[in-house]
């Protein structure tokens, strides 16, 4: 008899291998979430940080797309900034705004004062995981769940800046005037997320995501020399675990090949990238994306014909992933998605 | 004795032209604008889109960082979407907000109802341009002027979506969905922006920038389809005018070949594409650019070490202009944009 919780022969953990598929597999960044109204009426009543730390919603998110769609992975749902809260920093997520730190970190003295991450501070994660692990493996045929951190800069960011930015001004002044500031710093968050993916990695997560976010704003340069260590050493203690890792960033076309190095199984490629260029970047690298997340309001045929293109052109990578190029967008029509979900599944790839 | 309103010698017309220079020139995105405090000044009590409309503002605001910094061009100020203010369209910009447009453009009906743009439509403009080119034929040895407009595609977000976006959700929808209205708008705001620039030309302006902030959001393939050719006919139209013409967008790494084929002189770069990869792309054309703008918040010796990167890299253009990578961010200082200008006039080149 087969272990119900070996997903291995999944399409999704096969494609991240590079193995052969019957069909791509598909799953969308942001799928759990505001898109669908099972989920705002879920979250009535409980904000954004309380949610992503009560195991019992986390898993009932978590689980919505997989139900509603069928995709071949799930996402967990949590936020960039949750592991800094659990360790005590002051911080809040604002409706319409998004995260706000109360003390913005600027000092070596700021820095020291965060506390590392242990497994102590998240046992509602590991939970949320087990449960979330138990319920996939009936889940269409067994589901993977991939675990979920935010990469050091793009928490940086907003340890820095205080709340979201467009320019990084605040974090990339720290960077470029106080190296030693910014290097504590980046080793602190680096050691959290490392740990959060592991937390989510031992309860049994298939693979993880580091989300880089805004890596998109730094030149190849500074990326290589201020940013892509820190995130490499995030993904070598994950990848100690055996978990395939999956590496995302918004507009890092000259990031690609930087951001596959670093020690990723799969490269996410936002849309700006054709597919076929990006292959070429990451090398013997599985990719992940990449429709226009804008093509979901376009009519259903447009829709698909694009997604046909990119299923087509996934073909020349190692192996493919198929997601939209950024989340969800929450205006979305979930039944949309649900046809686009349908399309790529049911794709011929003979 | 030589005309004094001939600047065809000035290091910036040469660099244009791809003619050797003695200096790199020098100017700045937004160079006129809210980080100097003689804006600010003068600002104060006349919103934006008035100060657009008064010739004697214009005219000031465009001279002030040429007095301050002695850049090697003046930029003209205006704002992307003053020409459809001009010609009736309900809007207004709201602080800390952008342009938002009262009755949003999604049918073929209301893209019949904006009128062409006429020289009657923008006296003030034709007044601030003859102005300004008196002014600046005095300063510095003779100052060119750039004029300045907003592309098709960055224009039609605004009216598609009513104000920012960072999306551009419901313009891609139109432009997926609905092929004959956006070709209409798009044709509609093509007519508007070329003749905002030909008035700019016919006054007196030495060069033209059209903006096209947003492209970055489109991949190649949309953006070849759906946008480059209207953007074509704005540079061809003020190019049968002699003047030269800078194209620049944001994020445009996959774009830049795209973006000078459509009759850019000068292709502008954003500081994610590493400026000697850019040169590659745009072929026979000169570059402008690419400072990262957060660079002006390092240490002053960081930021110069940069600069002199970017200015040995442009040797291999036809031409380089040496620019930031977008626009000066508000909180810049403007003691550290004047030490770049110095740094940049007195690199040597030989």
């Amino acid at each position: 008899m087969s272990d119900p919780h070996d997903l291995s022969d999944s399409a999704f953990l096969r494609a991240v291998r590079g193995e052969p598929v019957s069909h791509t597999p598909v799953w969308f960044m942001r799928q759990a979430g505001r898109s669908l109204p099972e989920y705002l009426a879920v979250r009535e009543g409980t904000n954004m940080l309380e949610s992503c730390m009560n195991a019992e919603l986390v898993t009932e998110i978590t689980l919505q797309p997989v139900r509603r769609y069928g995709v071949d992975a799930a996402i967990f749902f949590s936020d960039i900034v949750l592991p800094l809260k659990a360790v005590g920093v002051d911080l809040d997520i604002k409706p319409g705004v998004g995260p706000v730190v109360a003390q913005p970190v600027r000092t070596l003295a700021d820095v020291a004062a965060i506390p590392d991450l242990t497994p102590e501070h998240v046992p509602f994660i590991t939970e949320a995981v087990r449960s979330l692990v138990g319920e996939l493996a009936g889940m269409n045929g067994g589901t993977p769940l991939i675990g979920f951190a935010g990469a050091p800069f793009t928490v940086a960011s907003y340890l820095v800046e205080g709340g979201p930015s467009k320019e990084h001004a605040k974090t990339k002044a720290l960077m470029f005037g106080a190296p030693e500031v910014w290097d504590a710093l980046m080793r602190k968050i680096a050691g959290i997320s490392a740990t959060f993916l592991e937390v989510q990695a031992a309860a049994g997560a298939s693979a993880v995501q580091l989300f880089d976010s805004w890596a998109g704003a730094l030149t190849p340069g500074d990326y290589e020399r201020y940013v892509m260590p820190h995130s490499a050493a995030v993904l070598a203690r994950v990848g100690a675990l055996g978990a395939p890792r999956i590496h995302f960033g918004v507009g890092t076309t000259n990031l690609l090949s930087l951001m596959g190095t670093a020690g990723a199984d799969v490269v996410g490629v936002d849309w700006r990238t054709p597919l076929g260029s990006a292959i070429q970047l990451v090398g013997d690298r599985a990719v992940q994306g990449n429709l226009d997340p804008t093509l979901v309001f376009a009519p259903t045929g447009v829709m698909t014909a694009r997604a046909a293109e990119i299923i087509e052109a996934g073909r020349a990578a190692k192996g493919h992933v198929f997601n939209l190029g950024h989340g969800v967008i929450p205006s979305t029509d979930p039944d949309q998605l649900a046809r686009l979900t349908e399309f790529v599944q049911s794709y011929s790839l003979g």
